[in-house]
């Protein structure tokens, strides 16, 4: 049997949006129309999966702000993750891609920005067949990971912020 | 502090590979020079990956003939190991590159194929310090793990194959 899988990269390591960019530059070498839809980063980052993704003329829509702190104020953000949704939305129903990759979309889900049951039902009712969807982020909800069909959770065993090594371009972003 | 990294992906789940492909792809966006040495994987297959590096003219070596199986005659795998390491070795040397991802590595040294001290202690006298060096694979002695700088262990959760759905070009390949 083959089917178009959901596929949640979960857990506190390492990896999870990476594998999910490897994963796009898998299908993208099979010449599969695939599209990228990043939440929470900010839209004016300048990371090296996003400069890729121009390279490579990928759809690679960036939708955040930035990551929300304890006591700012979310309204914005909860604005634009319901954006980012609605582009998703696009992009699925359109049955124009083969994988879409939503990348730290579990916060919207995680904080209740977005009802988790509403979004399970619309991927239910709205994917393609064929069509996998990529969602990463920690926490993902257990509706999420009851719905998907592959779930992986990277956990840290050991990182070098530990040992007072800074962020690395090119690796950390 | 900064400083050139020795990660390591490991764990029974999905997304070691793929982080590390995600993890060039994001350097490659940089355009920092990266290689990618493959071991294990059979040197005629059509993954999406390798596909993918050759379209962007990444260097890309694939040095195995496939896994080896309860009962098989090691011999030729051990013998592509060992050039798959030498080619390494020469990469890392020659200073060129900025990320080397040496792909389910971990089997050569956890089937003790080449042995996992001389290994780190090439790589400690050898590895430019700015360098990163990514290696992935299940069963990373830990050896490896004490000498690298982040692991992340992904545990698979859920998989597909457990609902009799098949392996899906463009994300298992």
């Amino acid at each position: 049997m083959k089917k178009g899988l959901v596929i949640v990269n979960t857990g506190n390591g390492k990896g999870k949006s990476t594998a999910g960019f490897g994963t796009i530059l898998r299908a993208w070498g099979h010449d599969f129309p695939v599209a990228v839809v990043q939440f929470i980063k900010h839209e004016n980052a300048h990371f090296g999966e996003i400069k890729a993704g121009r390279k490579l003329g990928i759809r690679w829509e960036i939708t955040g702000n930035g990551f929300v702190m304890p006591g700012d104020d979310p309204t914005e953000a909860i604005e634009r993750v319901k954006k980012g949704w609605a582009i998703c939305q696009e992009i699925i129903a359109s049955g124009e891609y083969d994988v879409l990759l939503m990348d730290e979309f579990t916060y919207a889900l995680h904080y209740g920005w977005l009802d988790t049951d509403e979004v399970i039902n619309w991927l239910r009712e709205n994917k393609p067949p064929m069509m996998h969807v990529i969602i990463t982020g920690r926490s993902a909800p257990q509706a999420l990971i009851n719905f998907a069909d592959m779930v992986t959770e990277m956990n840290p065993i050991k990182h070098p912020f530990e040992q007072g090594i800074k962020a690395q371009i090119g690796i950390e972003f």
